[in-house]
């Protein structure tokens, strides 16, 4: 049983209005990588990070990627850091983003989403809060709190950082599968920190995440935007063919209805079909976490496998189309509808987007459209699917029951973490999601908030997981 | 025949550098009433207007309208002039509005919307240069050429020009019955100069108009966006929803599937068969102005009657949906789909508006969906069809051909100018509607022009037709 971590928590509790300070910090940098003009912010959060981490001891490598394709935007860079490297200490690799979701308070926000505001209940509201500012301090707050009350760090930490996870992670697998062999050569494990509790009471750990392939429709017709009044009637409309098309993809029920999708989907054994009934998950979170009672199921378990091992096909929007609030008579020359499917095993990425060409295809062939219609993948991720028996789970495991005095579920998620197979196939080591915040955390929504809760005990955990990693027998 | 038109036309000549120099002018202030943060720029167009015209002799009322009902904005100010009140005379009321369309040099403009750019093959371009600045300016360039020619002026000239007309004439109305009988009591008849001809060449005069019945379908579900990796597959999605509803309301080749709408529909009789193929229009001419060959006809008449005499439905875009470039893995909470019909002859507004409610909702039904959906009107306006063998057109007409050498074309439109009923049920008189641009100035779109040639002409012409309507028999 590890023994200094009564002490290193104790730390974490004095430490705690400091490390709120630290959030407070980071959410208060809008480091939006979506957005051109936020740029300059996402690069000062990677900047602000890696001196945080050089005051703790880290040694630290801002590692530039380049120019962003298609645009003249440089990329942010990756901070790299290494905090110990006694060659007797087993190594954890361990990632995190520092760039965030757009958020306007205009969005309908409570409070400006820049502003962490620590609320009376014990929310902390703020962009970034919960994704994925939250975890990575967690991980800066571990070693400040061991260095303040004088434990030694039980493992060497290798820190990889990303500052666009949020808009497509450009650049970063390739530098991953570089440094796999190299810097992250002697990683034994690696854990990642950006996902949720399945609800908001029993921590869980996290062994398999969906897929996601994201694509366009494209329809285009004429030369410019056009007048209503002027051209309806006469001309053929690009927004006819793509809501016709869009409409065709998917039912109420999330059923997905492109021939040759459910085909691809692995079939469920005796042994998974059992596996359900015993997660921590109710309905009631579920609409909690949703704002309303609109799901498609009634029943947690056909809930919970749409989640994880069902794929799911939604429509996000249309580009080009009028989308202000008010009244316009425009006739859009060309809209961009886009959807994406969230895979599962064992679809393939080529063979799934085989299925969704052919769909759209043939389903604006049915319309008999002298527009021009094309449908391309904008960017495709596989599903993963780890083992949970591996001395990483376990000794994550045991941290989570000594800190919340829980065993943890183990689940899978219906998000995608393209990284995580990344990391799983450039260094060969077994990986571990093992999230902080909950499931009503609101990550990509307004109001996205951490409960100071689950920060405080998520930084124990942390710490506590490297602590219990060192104890584990290699097996 | 009017005998002071030579010496009339050859000071608009002489003046031609100036009164483009006043169109620059105008567009160089964007007046975009659509734009909350534009305001104070449309207020310091009707400014401008109120002070060309007050130096020109005018006398000048800026009618407030009070408060944009929903916002905390004003509306811009009804700019009301009048020049001459000589008994003897008859008395003209002339329409146009002096808002903008939206325009960014980043939806594709070749050019600064907001500077006026004349290029070397006439064109003019520039936001408001056809619709509505240029016409407008056009009145108060024939006052001016009479001054400087010393000619006498053939008519008293009321004038009634608003500040948000691309964003539904707030207000308006309302100020339009009430100064029908007064501010406007002694008008003779009414002149509006807010559309376009067919083609490029042959000049029309306009006697119908299609109505335009504007309707939002709202879908909402979760409590706020969420994340489709988290929740797809467990939430009924408001998108979802939306496309399929918006998909059951009109064919690729225009066809409305509403159930109800044709049969509103006036027949059509054996003399209005016969009055299509005189018109100068051609199918070639509509290519270009839609700049590709995506017609849902083939022919010149079906095409005009299309525009003309029969209702079409255009879907204009969603709003509360992802709608930027890029891709955004979100599920809106919230999206509201926007279409309008354009009803013609016999059409009611109620009735439309309740075989559309009926249909929306019957499709929602359809779907089964745990999801709320509303459906409204968000604002509707009649069709209007005068006649056009009254003496305002006779004069026009001799205007015309007088200015441009042939005989203009009688035409209907597909587009709506709402203003153009109130305006004959408060006046009691005839309207007229004399265009000034052609058909490929993209009024509404990137690249709106007009051509140099039109805005000179067409200052002819509004004058032209002054001096003819003063020397109409009175019928
Ligand atoms: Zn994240
Ligand atoms: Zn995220
Ligand atoms: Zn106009
Ligand atoms: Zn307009």
């Amino acid at each position: 049983m590890a023994p200094n971590l009564d002490s290193y928590f104790s730390q974490v509790d004095n430490l705690s209005d400091h490390f709120i300070e630290r959030l407070r910090q980071a959410v208060a940098i809008p480091s939006v990588s979506s957005e051109a003009a936020r740029r300059p912010d996402v690069v000062r959060m990677g900047h602000f990070l890696a001196d945080e981490l050089t005051k703790l001891g880290a040694s630290v490598e801002l590692r530039e990627l380049g120019p962003q394709p298609g645009t003249d935007l440089t990329l942010p860079p990756v901070v790299l850091a290494r905090y110990g490297s006694d060659e007797s200490k087993r190594t954890i690799l361990v990632y995190g983003h520092y760039d965030v979701q757009p958020a306007e308070k205009s969005d309908g926000w409570e409070t400006e989403p820049f502003e962490l505001t620590v609320k009376e209940d014990g929310r902390m509201l703020g962009r970034g809060s919960t994704d994925d500012k939250g975890p990575v301090l967690g991980w800066l707050n571990a070693i400040e709190a061991h260095k303040v009350a004088g434990i030694d760090f039980p493992v060497n930490l290798l820190m990889c950082f990303e500052g666009m996870e949020e808009y497509g992670s450009e650049g970063l697998e390739d530098l991953i599968n570089l440094e796999g062999k190299k810097y992250f050569a002697d990683a034994d494990a690696v854990c990642i920190s950006d996902n949720y509790w399945l609800g908001t009471e029993r921590p869980c750990l996290t062994y398999g995440l969906r897929g996601c392939n994201y694509y366009s429709v494209e329809v285009s017709g004429p030369g410019a935007d056009l007048h209503s009044g002027v051209f309806g009637g006469t001309a053929q409309e690009p927004m006819t063919d793509l809501v016709r098309i869009l409409g065709s993809l998917v039912d109420t029920d999330g059923k997905i209805q492109i021939a040759g999708i459910s085909d691809q989907v692995a079939p469920i054994t005796a042994e998974e079909d059992g596996l359900y009934d015993g997660i921590a998950f109710t309905m009631e979170t579920l609409h909690e976490s949703l704002g309303s009672k609109t799901t498609i199921f009634e029943d947690k378990k056909s809930t919970l496998m749409a989640r994880w091992r069902y794929p799911s096909l939604s429509v996000h929007g249309i580009e080009g189309a009028f989308s202000a609030p008010g009244a316009k008579t425009v006739i859009p020359a060309k809209v961009i509808g886009k959807f994406s499917i969230r895979t599962v095993p064992n679809m393939e990425v080529d063979q799934t987007n085989a299925v969704v060409y052919k769909h759209v295809e043939e389903a604006f062939k049915k319309l008999g459209s002298k527009n021009t219609m094309k449908v391309y993948a904008q960017h495709t991720g596989k599903w993963w699917v780890a083992s949970p028996n591996h001395w990483n789970f376990s000794a994550a495991a045991k941290a989570t029951e000594r800190v919340w005095g829980v065993k943890p579920d183990f689940t899978r998620e219906g998000g995608s973490i393209p990284v995580t197979i990344t990391f799983e196939e450039a260094t060969g080591k077994n990986v571990l999601l093992l999230p902080m915040g909950s499931s009503t955390d609101g990550a990509h929504s307004i109001n996205e908030k951490l409960d100071k809760r689950n920060y405080i005990e998520g930084i124990k955990l942390l710490g506590a997981y490297l602590h219990y990693v060192a104890e584990e027998a290699i097996v």
